[in-house]
């Protein structure tokens, strides 16, 4: 697989950033985590004047072996294909979010299970008509997971070019939390109990016997130690494709939002690849899907938002842009102590 | 005191709004929070196609007598009124998240220790030069109670008048956490130091103390059962016209924003007095200062968001305002099932 140089930024503005926050006409830490966000895209950025240029939004569509052959979700694999029609005019929550906050929206073709036609708007990356069923073969091939990870990464180049530094990675794909489960089982090492939840809705019949059939592919297949091994197993083409566009974005020193649980998954993996890629990520949402807090309790992290979605999409990312914006407004707009009269030094109480 | 004529919201339309959301193209649920936000408005507008008008947001200033005599805060008094000339030339935190939202910004002199010269964008509504110390006397008298009222009622009025539907209210005040404390442990029935936080950054030594005060001043002045009285005895003037504000809001049937700990101190008030009041509210921010979280317990409410602020001046209000947009925006702008193509009816599996 392609290389990817991913560097920890720089901490050499670190002290300056924090003398900034601190001038700040409020109570040290008063804005929470929104000046945790301030400081770490000051880091990323390297400046003491963050900005957020051409947020974007890229939702990867996918289709699952598994979703064709196994009843492990509520809705036929055909909503895959259905709900990219629904994107592309416009009729999504993730439509809606993104017009609200002005974020530039793509959906990407990554394999799903339909011929689109006259559909100028999609962005054509079909690796296949949708993965093979992992419990009967693995998902994919070497071959397929090295074309998913730099079609990811083309798509990255080209968005930097275009001037955008920030993005978000939204997904669809009917069966995707099957294979972000078995992914999260795998990396984090935690039982599948604890990592695959009930999906789009399954109820609690249903979701044993989803369970039931990852264990059976699990014990087919095994746990591989190598994440690009995982990801091939068991992944996804809207998984991996997520996957190599992270990489590049933190390669290329952008602020990567990443949404719920089937992005949390593509996580997983470009972070056990490359652990660096952290310092580059938001979490933005936690999702209502079981297993997420548990990839986020993994990767030491806190969600931005804890709204209770679980719709993936992206939605997650494009709801918390606007904090995201607030965080870099307030350090760059809001007065100092000095500069609004205000008294800085904190009584010294008997 | 004045009347108000607050009602539950007609649930005729209940069933029509949750028919219109179950339409939308997501799994059931899937939206969270927005969900319940979306039909709340609907329920609260009368319709099944909620619109947010002119939102606006009133922060009201006001000292402390205890902040002026005793040592309960981190900062001393002087910096109220010079918040207020922060708010007033644009440079404080909630100046920056109106700006980025466009929601319209007022501040209010409810009684703030401070002649404020040439300030024609204040609006003068002060009621005193602070309250009093109410480890001497009570904090205010019934006149002053009922001014407060009334204040926060009549710019509601004016608002209402623009067009406006959904207000946050914000406030200033150096040791209002104190009032907003003792207010929390009269109306909850919880201890003190269950009630009671760090406000803006007191240390182990200082919050003992404080803590010790308040208690000394609930021992002298007891704890009375009727809430105006409670207000009366602690409460503060930005708190008592944020109450009042409260009321009418409701009373006129607007969205209304409790923003964090001091907001919901007000709100508790105005519960005790209305409880229908309850069907207008959207709590915005679960705020870090201690109480908060026991205060939403007690209303049985959960925050939209959770970005560890407390600032006050209305932040969380501010910062929740997107969210809150983007509940109205994906009930009115989604497509339906139908509407898109896509297959609703969840696989029956065996």
């Amino acid at each position: 697989m392609k290389t990817f140089h991913i560097y920890k930024p720089s901490e050499e503005l670190r002290e300056w950033l924090m003398q900034k926050n601190a001038e700040k006409t409020k109570p040290p830490g008063a804005l929470g985590m929104l000046e945790e966000v301030a400081i770490q895209i000051g880091i990323i950025q390297n400046t003491i004047e963050p900005v957020l240029r051409k947020p974007h939004l890229l939702v990867f569509a996918g289709d699952h072996g598994i979703a064709a052959e196994e009843n492990i979700s509520a809705y036929p694999q055909a909503v895959t294909h259905q709900m990219v029609l629904n994107f592309l005019s416009g009729g999504a929550a993730i439509n809606v979010f993104c017009n609200q906050h002005q974020i530039a929206l793509e959906i990407v073709d990554a394999g799903v299970n339909h011929n689109f036609v006259n559909q100028e708007k999609l962005l054509n990356r079909k690796v296949g008509m949708g993965t093979k069923n992992f419990l009967v073969e693995p998902a994919m091939s070497s071959e397929e997971v090295e074309t998913c990870i730099n079609n990811g990464a083309a798509l990255i180049k080209e968005l930097v070019k275009k001037g955008c530094n920030i993005v978000g990675l939204g997904e669809m794909g009917i069966g995707n939390t099957s294979a972000a489960g078995i992914i999260m089982s795998c990396v984090c090492k935690k039982p599948l109990e604890q990592c695959v939840g009930k999906g789009t809705g399954l109820n609690e019949r249903q979701y044993l016997s989803k369970i039931e059939i990852l264990k059976k592919a699990m014990k087919q297949n095994g746990i591989p130690s190598a994440p690009l091994e995982i990801l091939r197993i068991y992944g996804g083409f809207e998984i991996a494709q997520m996957c190599g566009a992270m990489l590049q974005a933190a390669e290329l020193k952008m602020i990567i939002l990443v949404d719920g649980f089937i992005a949390t998954a593509a996580f997983l993996i470009a972070f056990q690849l490359y652990p660096t890629i952290i310092h580059y990520a938001l979490f933005t949402h936690q999702s209502d899907e079981q297993g997420h807090a548990g990839m986020l309790a993994y990767l030491k992290k806190k969600a931005l938002l804890n709204l209770g979605l679980r719709l993936g999409e992206g939605t997650g990312a494009a709801l918390a842009f606007p904090v995201i914006q607030s965080a870099v407004n307030y350090f760059n707009q809001m007065a100092s102590f000095k500069e609004a009269g205000v008294s800085e030094k904190p009584l010294q109480l008997s």
